[in-house]
């Protein structure tokens, strides 16, 4: 099953905000309520919320009672600023609105032809993302020797793509090759996406795992005992920095710090080669009270006054990268040109 | 008022796991139950284990129904090793119950006599705790600037010590002169001592602080938004490595990556001379209940069937670390030589 699909007229989407207490999904039949799920994080991850914008287009395409293209392009182009306003971190949002624009302004016919163009566009990328993610996985996988155990951050799995993943995606294939893996799941705070999602993948593909606080994560590298690090990213600037999950940036320095590889698993589309470095990229700042909330035993943890920071996002800066896996082959420092052929071929 | 206190033939000390909720004092009257209180971190921090489990050995004491002083003794000595038993990294646990056991084979006189000189023993190791976490704290002060943005690990406050606190404590002292000062309160996963502890003690003392992820101590200090990093310490080995609640050698590798100093501040009486490096120290490893217990909106945040390891401190190599603060002066690399002149006075 698929993350988000389409389905009689409708977006559908795994809610991830409630795994894996419970497995629910949400039908969705307007675009701002796509942007609000993108946005809450109902969905969540980079490719998978690009696929989730170009269907939440798909859906303003349909609500627009616009007889003429002209018209109807205009609504279109409106839904897209409300789409690519969900969230400023990953860029797979804008590339993916962008892409089914740009195939809008080329239809040649009636609004209800640009209508179906829409849609089948944003089919096509949630189609491709499945595809684009194994070739990732296949190239990733090659990097994964039997017996490693494996330090992985956030959610980076079926859930955040349209379905197979990114960096979970290469563990996932490097486990059905037959290789033995120990995952070492950070929790991932404040959302802790690695304790609630993750966990829940591996549980389903049978993958030995256990979760550890992120803090713990410098103790195992320190300790010799883990060999790996994997983990995705929502925007990768042309340099090589990656902006991920906060708490990247600190694994990614106990990695380098014990001389253990730190892959970063990208599909081109999340590179965004129009930014030199990794500082230009906006990182989001959310609601504290997802860092706030948290209960244990039925009572709240913090005090009732008790104010906070969240912020979403972290830059890696390209030193402390090993080698960033993409669909097309793995990159190699130097970045600059390394990224610069995987994604244009040249 | 104190974390922990002798009062009406009892050891009581206010429980720490409940707060920030609720605020209860609870009495022990034998020594087992102190070292299970210890073990369940009803108190916590080294130096307030410390005074605890003398306390304990006291009350150890009155338990015993021996007449004579050589019987007292043994007793006291089978309460000294369930005691030091209690938890393995701080190394105060021992450092005090072996101090109150020196005064036992001194006392020439009574079982009674020798019942009142360890009393008045732990009650020593509780006053001086007080008065030299004053000092450290009048030192490390000196290393704070008006307007510093401070990160903080763990609960290093007056809950931590029998009162006033190490790292915290320098902080409280530096706010005390007047000096404007922002502290970013780490959560400090699993068991949160800084989401729950500290916020609650800065919220007391009129400091201004916000709780963040572990994970968001690095963007801090990537960005430059925070001047100085304070911990404390449960033991710091002669070289300079220094054990802490886990996470701090994460923390200390992004201060170090963007020459941010970081200062752990530990009475002498966490110094082990007796270690030449800290991988000598023993790493305790706790119930993976507090990593998986989570809850969030009333909901458990882990798969039922999750697995998880839960180390409880880690160990920062001496290279990390910019000086050391102690109740004898601040010490600084190399600590091979510094750390014996403040611990020996050579």
């Amino acid at each position: 099953m698929r993350t988000v699909f389409w389905e009689d007229d409708k977006v559908k989407m795994i809610d991830q905000r409630i795994l894996p207490a419970r497995f629910e999904v949400i039908s969705f039949s307007d675009h701002k309520s796509v942007a609000r799920a993108i946005t809450d994080m109902v969905v969540r991850g980079a490719p998978a919320i690009g696929a989730t914008a170009a269907f939440g287009l798909a859906l303003a395409g349909f609500e627009s009672a616009s007889l003429t293209t002209r018209e109807l392009i205009a609504d279109l182009q409106a839904a897209a600023a409300t789409l690519k306003a969900a969230r400023p971190t990953a860029v797979n949002l804008a590339w993916a609105v962008d892409r089914v624009l740009r195939i809008a302004y080329s239809v040649k016919g009636s609004a209800d032809d640009l209508r179906a163009a829409v849609l089948d566009e944003a089919q096509k990328i949630a189609d491709e993302d499945v595809e684009i993610n194994k070739r990732m996985a296949e190239h990733g996988a090659t990097l994964i020797h039997d017996g490693d155990t494996i330090i992985h951050h956030c959610n980076t799995g079926a859930l955040a793509a349209v379905d197979w993943g990114t960096a979970l995606g290469v563990i996932r294939t490097a486990h059905e090759q037959g290789k033995k893996i120990h995952v070492l799941v950070d929790e991932t705070r404040p959302r802790l996406q690695g304790a609630r999602l993750t966990a829940w993948e591996l549980e389903q593909y049978g993958i030995p795992y256990e979760i550890i606080s992120d803090n713990t994560a410098g103790y195992f590298l320190k300790a010799g005992k883990a060999q790996k690090c994997f983990v995705g990213s929502d925007r990768t600037a042309a340099n090589g920095d990656v902006a991920n999950k906060i708490g990247t940036y600190m694994l990614a320095l106990a990695a380098h710090d014990n001389g253990v590889p730190f892959y970063p698993v990208v599909p081109t589309s999340t590179i965004d080669l129009s930014l030199a470095h990794g500082e230009q990229i906006p990182i989001e700042e959310r609601d504290t009270e997802e860092v706030l909330g948290l209960e244990f035993k039925g009572e709240r943890v913090t005090p009732k006054n008790a104010k906070a920071r969240n912020i979403a996002f972290d830059v890696t800066p390209n030193r402390l990268v090993t080698a960033i896996v993409t669909e097309n082959g793995i990159a190699y420092p130097p970045f600059e040109t390394s990224l610069q052929k995987v994604v244009l071929g040249e």
